[in-house]
């Protein structure tokens, strides 16, 4: 069993990770902590939890973030961009498991791009570059041997619009199935995904029955869809990503679009190199025709669902990637990284099926 | 490890307990049977289930309803009402534990009471009178009983609108507390509350972003809520209860009003007497103030969260009750049964805690 | 052709009533007014009124308040409780109509009860005594009488929960239905009710899907509806209100059960005596059987649809009564206290029909 | 005052046609026929519309399809595909004007795509040579032209989808400003756009609180979006479209990507470019930065919003246009046709202005 440690347990992900750590059969004691809620109790920031601790009338205080780090043999991060290399510098001392699930480890050795698009710097650089892009898929190999490191154990866990999107262009670049340019990401998100802070697009008379595109051309999620794809593809890929805000809690639905390399390619040629490419990853299901790939059906689940279509005009693939944001997207991947990251099962504590409603 | 049955497994009740079983320790085999489905695979009929019976590509056909049962040590059916004594007599002759999720064993020996609301009769009256009414808190030795018992082995779930009101009002009948007449139950329910079929109150554009009472003064909940309390005082209690439907998917609330039986009670006494009354019910949360139940902090949980609270009158208590429909006002609870049946730790295969969003 | 003030123009209440008076014959003018956008534009704050003042690409800038009252014939206010007074004082040095949203001017002469639910004093005590309660159903010829007076012309626009809730109970009171005691008011509201404020309980994913109670047995609204209850029935009226969040955007939802007076009433009886007393009140619509009253067919319209009904018991009459709580609940019943005041026909500007969906 | 006529009133399209004529000035008598709801008053069907015709208490009924084509000066069909020339003929032969909400009439003398995509054939295929095609914005001159025509006088109001896409696009097409191949149309609607039939794909459970794309690469609006953006730039175009169906009852959200003919241009060249073009189109509002499109900000209104922003990558457009799709997307838009071809005020009885939520 490994004590966790969740800093930022009041965010919505953070959240998410300690109701998912709740009920994972390796995972021993779990401090939480929280700048914003010192000295309150868990439940009452989020009463779902409430006698979620064993006891039946009460929940754990938060702590200092410095005694949860010290006690933790895993520590998870949900913290606003700019405050993780903190945390990841006394983990690499004391030689645990840093998860971060902000955007501050996921350029490695790349701080102008995430300067760029952040506006902070990095304090510990050597820890950015020995740290790991944790989407299990794309870096498994490199994720499991950090357990053995004798080095900083860092990784950098993917943003929500990036997992879905490069997910469902992985195997069309990788095999050489898409042409390099011309991509087109539209990709739809609940409304958790802009977490908790109380801001006009989230307000429920705002948002409810309403949907539209936000920060068009300008997300922050696009240069590390930049990179990854560049990353799967083995060089610079063209590619145009647009989020959209949906009038539903949980779920990313990614919408893309690419120009088939090989003209005449059918559609069950392409769903079958999907299908293959992944037939051993557990948690990207590729459906069967004539499924779509919707959030609804991975809703609370770590999977990620693809469907394989081609437009009418015969030439253009539409790739649909769907996940739950807060779990394949945040919370979920942070522990399928600490399963790999310690040798665990993969599936271990993230084995529940979404609900069908 | 148990091999089980859900007969009835499209519906949404057996499908949510298809889900809660694959999470179960002790369920081994499921077996599942529709008859709308014969042929099909599960994962046709609900793809949020796809790769859920270990096979990545594929899930169980759906099979004949005498063959499940024939397989199965426990039987769960949730078919229209007036299928289920068959069902049960199968599950008699051979010993097996029988759950029911819809109304017909919910009645006991009842039949009067039973015909006259669903408009049907009993096939095997015997099997009645040996029933157990499987609200676990009310009836938990006669339900732990019928593990050991020579006889049938029948329980009757309960429906979602009378676990959640007569829950929110055990302890105040009981304890007396409460005036036995003029109880107001107003309730409110997820539109899953009426299943799968496509009727025009379930229909999107119909019931998003609205909501109204229905079937006022003749919802077929209302003879079971009248029996239950009744049990509960130990004698008649004049209640009026009103469902209504509002815009979501999951969840009861039940808002209930009695008048104090001692004027002057504390809402702060009230609210001791509910928490000391259900102080062992793991699945009952009576919150602390400030704290008011809803069915967001239930949501997927077999909990029954409870809020206790004083008009402005000072004479007046309302108790807030919320449920999750189709967990403890349906499938959840029905794992309960087994689980207390079959001497099982009450709690396996339902100890999720619920999300907070 | 009058001249319109709306101070406050950027709450949920004022923009709605800008919104009312753009498409009312009889309005000229309108000025808009709000202390948190001055300078800005009316477009710049909502955005669905771009192009609605007669130029498609401007909108006129929000005006200082005194310059305001100062142009116009009549003003409407929607601020926060304690600034009604200043306005209306300046209304009635001009002998302009003044409309108040804000329940400063709803306890006429009754300072005390004001002061103990709003902490507020009455700085013009005067203008209160002479002012008149909005509910036209219930005041009309004082509403109309207002016009011609030499006096100060204030009028206090009703609350949303008090106008659905006593318009449910007026024709039982009045008529002697229903016994004055043991009333149950349980009313649903949307989000908006709530207004624009960002409120941890208007989050998109806090309210979403959910659905709670809440101040209980302290909302502001009680007074209010005792109040009005008491003046409808003659005498003091013993009712307990519990209002509910529902995850809709507009509309209230009101519950209301009482005990029938005369034992033995038929339901039909009942639902006559109803449609007899609203028979000449065009914007209340007493629904024939087997219709349940909803706030999806009042939406976006100014009326009120009421239905009657019986409990399972024979003894409890329920009624029904909804409302869109920002047109009749709110900006609607202002330009109908408008229409009354100003000697208009009471249906000009609000012969919208609701929208089906 | 023109006698109205509206065959297929107790659909979706069709009952908000009824709706907003009851608002419209010009409109006389109404006339309302359903096959499915013979000897049934419109308010049995719709509730919201109850009292709407001057009755409080009544409704009409609805009356035969031949009496209603009769006796109107304009017919509107909103009918199942195949049913609209036996309509169209009669409407011809009596010299009124017709105006279809079906595709039937789209697609004008080519039957041939006609067939492919609905299966059906002309009946009489010289009134649709003689047709107009409905998008006012595109035919105006032509569909002006058709009030004083001594021809049959039948006009085919758009899709919903191409509404949305085309008025999207037509500046960039007619402009020149757009490379005419690679361009992507993504598309939401809400879930009135698959009407009042009960579908699981419309069933709430099913739908609330998800999204996904639907009917990938073979929807019936790709034809129609094709030939209108053909005549818009004169030539074909190459265009992949892509519908989502989105968990909010109105509105069509289209984000659009097309790559720019001239390298470097500005976002704001862009955006003037398309302000200029549509400068004396009431209902069309080119959205000044940072707004952006959304069908919150039209809802219930004839508008259609477009905002013009740019990719990160400096060279690709992105275009998003939002209509509500009962009103410009189908019976706004019918009414704007009837008044074009009239030759009332365009605005008449489409001059409400969307309400802030």
């Amino acid at each position: 069993m490994v004590k966790c440690a969740v800093i930022g347990a009041t965010g919505y992900a953070g959240a998410e990770l300690v109701r998912l750590l709740l009920g994972h059969p390796e995972a021993g004691e779990i401090l939480v902590s929280s700048s914003s809620s010192a000295g309150e109790s868990l439940a009452s920031a989020y009463p779902n939890l409430y006698g979620g601790f064993g006891s039946k009338t009460g929940s754990p205080l938060f702590v200092d973030k410095a005694e949860a780090v010290a006690a933790a043999d895993v520590v998870f991060a949900a913290l606003p961009a700019g405050h993780a290399d903190e945390v990841a510098a006394a983990c690499a001392a004391k030689g645990s498991l840093f998860i971060d699930l902000s955007a501050d480890f996921r350029f490695g050795p790349d701080e102008a791009t995430y300067t760029k698009w952040y506006g902070k710097s990095y304090a510990h650089p050597e820890l950015h570059a020995a740290s790991v892009y944790g989407l299990v898929e794309l870096n498994r190999p490199r994720i499991a041997a950090l357990g053995a490191s004798k080095g900083p154990k860092c990784i950098g866990n993917p943003g929500c619009y990036p997992t879905a999107s490069t997910l469902g262009l992985f195997p069309a670049l990788r095999e050489k199935l898409s042409e390099t340019s011309g991509i087109v990401i539209d990709a739809m998100s609940g409304v958790t995904g802009s977490g908790k802070e109380l801001t006009k697009s989230s307000h429920y008379a705002e948002c409810a029955d309403s949907t539209a595109p936000y920060k068009i051309g300008e997300h922050r999620h696009i240069p590390e869809i930049d990179a990854v794809l560049a990353q799967m593809a083995g060089s610079k890929v063209g590619s145009v990503f647009t989020p959209h805000l949906a009038p539903m809690n949980r779920g990313i639905v990614a919408t893309i679009y690419f120009r088939l390399a090989k003209k005449g390619m059918k559609v069950e040629e392409l769903r079958e190199a999907y299908a293959g490419f992944y037939a051993n990853e557990y948690f990207v299901r590729v459906l069967p025709a004539p499924l779509v790939a919707t959030n609804r059906n991975v809703r609370l689940s770590n999977f990620c669902d693809i469907s394989v279509h081609l437009a009418h005009d015969g030439e253009t693939a539409i790739v649909v990637s769907a996940i739950d944001n807060m779990v394949k997207g945040a919370a979920g991947q942070a522990v399928q990284n600490m399963n790999v990251a310690l040798g665990f099962d993969e599936k271990v504590g993230l084995s529940m099926f979404p609900p069908a409603f």
